[in-house]
């Protein structure tokens, strides 16, 4: 079953305001094992929504509304709705005496305006608002359920919750959801989806999304079936091929971040970690102790923005930066050891490279970016040349220190 | 003249995921005089997105699409426009060429799904894209514009400001448009809407929007006129009596942001910087150096997560750590002053605090952060207590840090 979410209101198309009220009603009708398929943001138009809500209903047989419930002559979603689904609006004499004592409570006398919110569409049955005067309705018409909801969060949230979740269940099909989410570092989005999709593409069910954030890939299997056993055994049967083919590129099968999952590591081997950065500048260590309890592993960090620091902080050999430039194998080699030694951690990993937008010097090139590794069983290096800008640059790099650090981990 | 922007993306339909390119395409376009009147979501779905195309092109003169531009199959957006407006699409081999250099560059081989982005609808002008494997698309038909983009953010902003802009100035009827973007720190937003409402609320034109974002807040003032003259005017009047009541907490007027406004007041005295950060790991230095060319001022950094490592990279006193704690501020202060003596630079900010979730061994309050600022004229400190979860306390700390030195500086 397919629902749409259509936000009300010329306020939500300013570059100042975001609908965050479908994220909300998302997660809860996936709950119910019904798919979003379309969201829309219209202002306060009445035709223009009218034919919103039409697009809709020829789509899925669940369409909300959230705001444009008001007193106000821009309020349109109740004759909108009207218009689209040709229904008269009759007036309730009893929803119109709720609303005055609502006001009669905080002291205030109804104006005339609010009148219009004790209208219901012929046939809606009228969903109460605890928290405001606006009362919801929901409505069937031709196979297709609309629920008029209110724009203020809470409003929306409590109706929902208290009126609308029982109406849903007794219309929805009932089935079982399962999610399994692969995390996998180390290759691009084209490159996976190449891999995996001859494995996916043989499944419409689960359903698999693929999502990519800076050198960062997610994998999302969804089964839904009659039975929680069936939704399980079909992602055991898909996730266990697509697994065979991603092998250790997958770092998490948990949804855990490469931050948390390295976390998890060193703290497992009781290992301590400090890091040199000099590229990425901080942005590496910020977020290694993004996670509550880095403390555990996490000691310090340099960032030796300079050649002079490099040597300072960490006893970098200037002829090294001489011959080799500071972004090389060698310096970040030394990089390295010099942060291990001078914190005494298990690890220390570094980050020297040019994140642009100038070449240094026409040493390295913009986005080259070598990653050092000191472990008690010695050094290691990697390489990669990157492409983008400054901040995209710095985020792969982070991405790939991390990664090599996971599949250095003994 | 209206828009309507559709971003299209499965991914954009869960509850884990919203779509925010639509707000800098708005900000964009409400520049140059266009209003977007509806905004939509749509899945990977061919069919549907040519129906919204449809319903979109029906209202407005012009409609972007983001995302779907990818080489996969779920990537439809060019395929779901070629139906909607009937148009074949055209394989060009220049394009081609163009991805497979882009794949050589970063030393791997272009996948063979890749040659589906190398093709263009008929009549279609390409938009190169600096960023990415995925060109863009402009093309008009029967009097609407359409515009295909990518839906990586800064692939997207880049293609638009490279290519868009100049196309959209052209079929835009010429109004003038005039921005002033105050930036303010060190003041909650509802204190200072308190403080500007009984002025901007007198006017319609220019309009106001106050954002917040941890701890920062934007003031953007939007006037509209028929010459810019006029508009500069406007502008003068309302920003003149808006800056009288922010007075020095406005550090910005031409919408640099607080890391570029201190960098660009650093550069200019000719002075260096260095950090040492406990509770923001990194996060400060990290933000200072997202601006080009920080090497001109930034020098390095301790990240000193322990007690030990505050002693070790700083010679911070352990007496001192064992008498006030690690947050407090003589720590902070001695912090700021060990930054100072090591790296040589000519101010060194410090942080300390408590970022949570645990209380620090019942020391420090969740959110008690101490700032320290070691200059050529001694050492300072200020502390304060935020709200909130981990990510936002470090964000704050950092803000309030940034903002302390430039309160400082001479």
């Amino acid at each position: 079953m397919n629902a749409e979410i259509i936000a009300v209101g010329s306020e939500m198309l300013t570059a100042a305001r975001i609908d965050t009220n479908s994220l909300y009603l998302t997660e809860k009708l996936n709950n119910l094992g019904v798919e979003v398929v379309t969201k829309y943001v219209v202002g306060d138009d009445r035709d223009r929504l009218a034919s919103t809500i039409r697009l809709a209903a020829s789509n899925s047989q669940i369409v909300l509304l959230s705001g444009g419930l008001g007193p106000t002559e821009d309020d349109v979603t109740r004759d909108a709705l009207a218009l689209s689904i040709d229904r008269r609006q009759i007036f309730h004499q009893e929803i119109c005496d709720q609303i005055e004592q609502r006001f009669h409570k905080m002291g205030r006398r109804m104006a005339e305006t609010n009148k219009r919110q004790a209208f219901l569409l012929e046939g809606a049955e009228m969903l109460p608002n605890d928290h405001g005067t606006a009362p919801g309705q929901w409505i069937e018409d031709s196979g297709c359920v609309f629920v008029l909801l209110p724009g203020p969060p809470h409003e929306l949230k409590a109706m929902f919750e208290r009126q609308c979740l029982s109406r849903l269940t007794r219309i929805v099909p009932k089935q079982f959801i399962e999610t399994l989410i692969f995390r996998v570092a180390g290759m691009g989005e084209a490159d996976l989806d190449q891999t995996i999709s001859p494995v996916y593409k043989k499944y419409s069910n689960p359903a698999t999304t693929v999502l990519a954030h800076n050198g960062d890939i997610q994998v999302h299997l969804r089964a839904r079936c009659k039975t929680q056993a069936e939704a399980l055994a079909l992602l055991a049967e898909v996730g266990g091929q697509v697994e065979a083919l991603l092998g250790d590129r997958i770092y998490s099968r948990n949804g855990d971040s490469l931050e948390v999952t390295v976390g998890a590591m060193l703290r497992k081997q009781r290992a301590t970690i400090a890091v040199a950065e000099s590229a990425t500048a901080g942005a590496l260590a910020d977020r290694i102790t993004s996670v509550a309890g880095a403390s555990d592993y996490f000691v310090g960090g340099f960032i030796t923005y300079t050649r002079a620091m490099k040597t300072e902080m960490l006893g970098v050999d200037p002829e090294l930066l001489q011959r080799f430039g500071p972004v090389s194998k060698e310096v970040a080699e030394a990089m390295a050891q010099g942060a291990r030694r001078r914190t005494g951690a298990s690890y220390a990993l570094s980050i020297t490279g040019n994140a642009g937008p100038a070449t240094d010097g026409g040493q390295a090139p913009v986005g080259m970016m070598y990653i050092g590794l000191a472990s008690p069983s010695g050094v290691t290096s990697t390489h990669r040349q990157f492409l983008g800008d400054r901040a995209r640059i710095r985020a792969f790099a982070g991405q790939m220190a991390l990664d090599f650090l996971r599949r250095s981990l003994p």
